[in-house]
C-alpha cells in the first residue's frame, strides 16, 4: 500500500437538519472529543446545517447537500442560508481551506431501508480500500458508487480530498432510533481506527477478505413516480418492492401500485437493484427511487 | 340496540399536512365519490390542512387537530392560519354548522409502531359498539382511548356527535406506505357499511365475537424525554422499548438510553402499555411515549 499522511478528518453530521442520528453522533463527539481524538491526524466535526436543526427541516432555503457546486461558490448574487453556509464550510475544510479535510465523513438517513451504507463517489484505491475494509468489520454494510449521479460534485463530503457517506434506515425524519445510532457510532469508530492505521502503516492483513469480490451498487438513474399534469403523485411504491432496497427489481417486477389500484410493472430489458425506495426528501427532487447495477470487484 | 338514524358522516385527512395516506385516501375519495357514497346518509370529505400538505408540515403556525377549542373560536384577536381553518371547518361540520357530522372519521398516521389503531374519546355505547364490530372484522386493531388525555375537546373529531381517530403506523411523514393504505382504506369502507347497517337495521349479530371482552388501552398520562436545563433532549428510546407499542412495560425494564450510554429504567410500581412510542411530531411537544393501562371490558 502507497504511503500516504492524512492530516484532518472531518466529521459531519446534521447536512440535513431532520437527520438527527447525525446531528446528536456530532453533539456527543463535540461533547467528549477524547471518543474521535486520534494520535496520528487531528478530528474535526462539523454541525452542517444548525438553523435547519432548530427548525427541524431538511433545510431552510435550499438542500445543503447540493450547494457545494465551485461556480455557485464565485457569483456575487444575494446567497441563500446554505449557499452562504457553503462557502463558510468550503472556506475552512475545502482543499483551500483553512484546515484542509483529507477525509470527510457526512452523516445521513433515510427513510429507505438502506441498512447501513456507505456511500463512494470515485473509484481510487484508497477510498476501495477503506470501503472494503469497513465491510470486513461490519458485514452488513452495503456499499453504493455514486459517481454517475453528479453527487461527488455539489455534496458537503465533495470538499475533502477523500468523502465518504454514511447513510443508515429506515428510520422517519425527525427521530432517532437507538440501534441505527449505536451501529453509526461504531462504524464511525471502526473508519477513525482504520485511518490511525494508514498514517501509522499499521493496517491490518485482510487479503483473506480480499480475495473475496467487494459487492457495490453503482448508479445507473433516477425513477420518478407516475404523475398527472400538475405534478401530482398518481401511485405509491407497490408493496413487494417496498423496502426492498438492494434487492433485484427483474423485468416484469410490480413497481408501483395507482391509487385506483393499477399494477405498474418494471418494464426495462435488464435486472436493476433499486434503492432509496421511497425516501422522503425524494418526493420533491422527483425521484422514487434510484436504480443500480450490482458489481463485484477486486479492490 | 337503539334506534339511531345517522344523517352525515364526514371522512377527513390530512388535518396534518405531512400525513400523507389520510391525504391521499381524500383525494381518492373526492376523485371517486361512489366508493364512499352510501343510501342512508351523506358522506362528506375535508382535506383538512391544505396549506400544510403543500408545504409538506404538519402545520403551518399551529397545529390544527388541537385546534378546536371552542373557546378560541369566539376570540376576537388576529388568528392564526389553523385558527381561521378550525372556525371555518366548525362552521361547517360542527353541531351548530351548516352541514353538522354525526359521526367524524379523521385518518393519521405515526412513525409509532400503532399498527392500525382506533382512537376513541368517549364510552358511549354507540362508539364502543363500533369499535367492536370494526375489531372484530380486522382482528388486528388496536383500541386506545384517549378521554383521559383531554384530546376529546380541541381535536378536529371532537365536533362530530361521535368521533373516530384512525391511526396508523409505524410511517415516516412524508411517505406513502402502499400496505398501510391499503389497510386504512379497507377500515374506511368496513366503517361505513356498518354505519348503513346501523341506519338499516341490519347490523349483524356478532354476540359470539361479543362475548370476548373488548381489550381497550386507556390513557394514564404522557412520558417525556430526558432533557438538559436547555429542554435539549439527552436520551433516545431505548432498543428494547423500541417498536414495542401496546407491549407491558414491568418495572425495572429499560425505557431510555442516554447519549453516553446510560440505561434508564421504567420505576414506577404499575406495569403500563406504552404507545405512540417516538413519534416524530411529539419530540417539540414534550411527549416520548403515552403510558396506557390495558383494560378488557364487555360492550
Amino acid at each position: 500500500m502507497q504511503k500516504r499522511t492524512l492530516n484532518r478528518v472531518l466529521l459531519a453530521g446534521a447536512t440535513h437538519g431532520n437527520e438527527l442520528i447525525g446531528a446528536f453522533l456530532i453533539k456527543k463527539f463535540e461533547k467528549f472529543p477524547d471518543l474521535i481524538a486520534r494520535s496520528s491526524f487531528e478530528t474535526q466535526t462539523l454541525f452542517g446545517n444548525p438553523d435547519a436543526f432548530a427548525a427541524n427541516v431538511r433545510y431552510i432555503d435550499k438542500d445543503l447537500n447540493r450547494s457545494f457546486n465551485r461556480q455557485d461558490a464565485t457569483k456575487e448574487e444575494l446567497l441563500t442560508y446554505e449557499e452562504l453556509r457553503a462557502r463558510d464550510i468550503e472556506q475552512l475544510f475545502g482543499s483551500q481551506g483553512k484546515t484542509p479535510a483529507d477525509v470527510i465523513v457526512d452523516l445521513h438517513s433515510t427513510t429507505a431501508n438502506m441498512g447501513l451504507t456507505l456511500i463512494i463517489d470515485t473509484d481510487d484505491v484508497f477510498t476501495l480500500q477503506l470501503v472494503a475494509y469497513l465491510s470486513s468489520v461490519h458485514p452488513s454494510i452495503q456499499i453504493y458508487h455514486s459517481a454517475n449521479s453528479g453527487r461527488g460534485q455539489d455534496s458537503l463530503r465533495s470538499l475533502g480530498q477523500f468523502g465518504l457517506g454514511i447513510e443508515v434506515g429506515p428510520i422517519a425524519q425527525g427521530v432517532l432510533i437507538a440501534d441505527l445510532f449505536l451501529k453509526t457510532e461504531a462504524l464511525i469508530y471502526t473508519t477513525l481506527n482504520y485511518l490511525e492505521q494508514i498514517n501509522t502503516e499499521t493496517v491490518p492483513f485482510f487479503n483473506q477478505t480480499l480475495t473475496q469480490p467487494l459487492t457495490i451498487y453503482r448508479y445507473i438513474k433516477a425513477i420518478d413516480y407516475p404523475r398527472d399534469q400538475l405534478g401530482e403523485i398518481q401511485a405509491m411504491i407497490h408493496p413487494q418492492l417496498q423496502f426492498k432496497d438492494y434487492q433485484p427489481l427483474h423485468p416484469g417486477d410490480p413497481i408501483f401500485l395507482t391509487f385506483d389500484g393499477q399494477v405498474i410493472i418494471y418494464e426495462e430489458p435488464s435486472t436493476v437493484y433499486p434503492i432509496f425506495i421511497n425516501e422522503a426528501a425524494y418526493y420533491e427532487k422527483g425521484i422514487a427511487m434510484y436504480f443500480t447495477e450490482k458489481q463485484q470487484i477486486t479492490v
